[in-house]
């Protein structure tokens, strides 16, 4: 485990421990009550909340009694396009979906492609730009809803949030910038605005639907500096303070480290052919003991064991078969190799099936470009 | 005259030493052979390069040569919509349109709302979108030709601007930006940003027409700063270098400084009811002596007097008449109060044309608006 975790937008590791990042970014923890609340107000219990793959949340609770009162919500969540999408990206849109389903709320999905562009040494806005539509395939294949999913890719839909991050802009200097992004001398100055850009869509749905609109954010805690600059501006501004639930960040194949492209040999893409996904499973690190003898002697390790966690964090609902791989585990009664068999067959269904929608997401992206159905707000309201 | 010549983007005197500024900002001097050039190439001679009102540039040969040869041209100019226009702006657009006429050419013109409200204190966004279009309404006046002028409101129109702008910025460091701007720790990151925006009109019209586009902006020397970046990333996104002619600015009615929103008693607005304008320059403070004595023993000094310069830098093409007013003023054989009935008399008269046309680009504006005219550049080229 890291001593010191280090968890920027630009960087993150995996196994860290998340109750010192709630202390570090001065979040709050899920508690039981917020579950509680956020069952009774959606009517439905969710794994992730229950197992705190969502651990933390800035208003969450505050959120859903606006919800609960009749008042107008709506989520938003991003990614930024450096690669093709893997399980780690994946997972919080599976809980964004689910809260959609249960709020029947409006989604702003934010592709950062300028983001990528100016962060990433060598890149080309066309190579981010083009990537963007390859993840806009996985978005639509997680199932949201396109009546009421708003795609912005951030080059081209940029009319759309220019005259918010505008005032935006005016509230933040360069000095608040440096202290909370951590920017340099040699910073390129498309950095140095673009958290205007990532925090405008929180005001967004405000603009769009005229009316005072409450906004949650499911992503990771890596993105709190944009929603503390995002919250201290928004009341001079007349918006809500956008809400945020956080998400742990979902292993990577390796020792060490989340699921991440920057090793691509340590993640499962969404494109790959299942049976190479399958045969990283196979290769993946996991929690269990050098030998087999000492596994059936002292047993695994789960919660260090980036197989269980897939399985944990994201591919089975089901809490008693969890329990069930999680006992085998520590009890030595079953061995690495047919656990991960086990959770390969998961892997190899979950991405047949993303496979076939993402396949039909071609045709169904029109009716998600935000372009093709809003206006962008006008400048004097 | 000011010791230092005080010239940024943002502040800028009058009756400066334009041969210094010359030498501080590294450009090169209108020369006899650059407006015989000028003439040759454009067929006709204009009195604003002949007296040198256009007195300093970077590449206008370089410029005119390219047009010989039938190369790809246009031009940019720009507003910065912080106040209703007056004589001190119109002034490089009269010289601009002639441009226009002369070439054919297409001209960019952009109005920068954005900068107007990053900059100004108190400034509403609302508010310089709004004067936006009121400034339109004196560009549209000024007789552009409607077909091939392309209005960029920069809040509504950022389309056309954000991916050029994103190339931009990925080369322009926080280091390099506060170097040429003079930015602080206390600047928004609206102003960081904003040079990007600035340089992406020089670049749009090669975007625009799929063609390298050799691009002349008639300005102030004080925007300088902005072109020498764009002089310097061009080569490496693949576009010319723009080229710049550089104008003087209309001194203000007052004792000095440049004709100014910030002392509206030493400007002549283009909404000013023409009575109230001629007022404004009967009281202007002259070249004169202090008394009509002194004025017909010593005669008057034309070159600091700010109503002669009205005369000179833009109401009176022909050369002769100008020249009488001089040596009147010269010789004091006219005082003061008597030159200022004349040339009070020309901006009555300039005033009601411009009013009448002004008037009439209401319904003119639309044609004006690129919106109207352009599909944005595509991001994937």
């Amino acid at each position: 485990m890291a001593e010191e975790p280090t968890v920027t937008p630009w960087e993150a590791e995996a196994f860290v421990d998340y109750s010192r990042l709630i202390k570090i970014f001065g979040t709050k923890p899920i508690t039981d009550e917020v579950v509680e609340l956020a069952t009774e107000v959606l009517g439905e219990e969710h794994f992730m909340l229950r197992r705190r793959v969502f651990y933390s949340h800035r208003d969450f609770d505050v959120f859903l009694n606006a919800f609960k009162r009749g008042e107008r919500v709506a989520l938003y969540t991003g990614r930024g396009p450096s690669s093709h999408t893997h399980l780690g990206h994946i997972l919080p849109w599976v809980f964004t979906k689910w809260l959609q389903d249960r709020l029947g709320a409006h989604l702003f999905f934010q592709v950062t492609d300028d983001e990528k562009f100016f962060h990433e040494v060598g890149a080309k806005l066309e190579g981010t730009n083009s990537m963007a539509y390859e993840n806009a395939l996985d978005i639509i294949a997680v199932g949201f809803d396109p009546s009421k999913t708003h795609l912005i890719i951030d080059s081209e839909d940029i009319r759309y949030l220019y005259p918010i991050a505008c005032r935006v802009a005016k509230k933040v200097t360069y000095s608040v910038a440096k202290a909370t992004f951590g920017f340099t001398q040699s910073t390129n100055v498309g950095m140095l605005f673009f958290p205007t850009i990532q925090i405008a869509v929180c005001f967004l749905p405000t603009e769009l639907f005229r009316e005072s609109t409450y906004v949650l954010i499911p992503a990771g805690i890596d993105q709190d500096p944009y929603w503390r600059i995002a919250r201290d501006v928004a009341p001079t501004l007349g918006y809500p303070k956008p809400c945020q639930i956080h998400g742990k960040l979902l292993p990577g194949l390796g020792p060490e480290g989340k699921m991440s492209s920057s090793k691509p040999e340590t993640a499962i893409y969404t494109i790959d052919d299942p049976e190479v996904a399958r045969r990283k499973v196979m290769r993946a690190f996991t929690g269990g003991q050098p030998t087999a003898e000492l596994q059936r002697r002292l047993g695994g390790n789960p919660d260090r064991c980036s197989v269980f966690k897939m399985l944990e964090m994201l591919l089975e609902p089901n809490d008693a078969v969890v329990e069930r791989f999680r006992s085998n585990c520590l009890s030595g009664s079953v061995l690495c190799g047919e656990c991960k068999r086990a959770v390969a067959e998961y892997v190899v269904k979950f991405l047949k099936e993303h496979q076939r929608r993402r396949e039909r997401a071609k045709d169904l992206l029109p009716k998600f470009l935000i372009r093709n159905k809003f206006e962008p707000p006008a400048v004097r309201r």
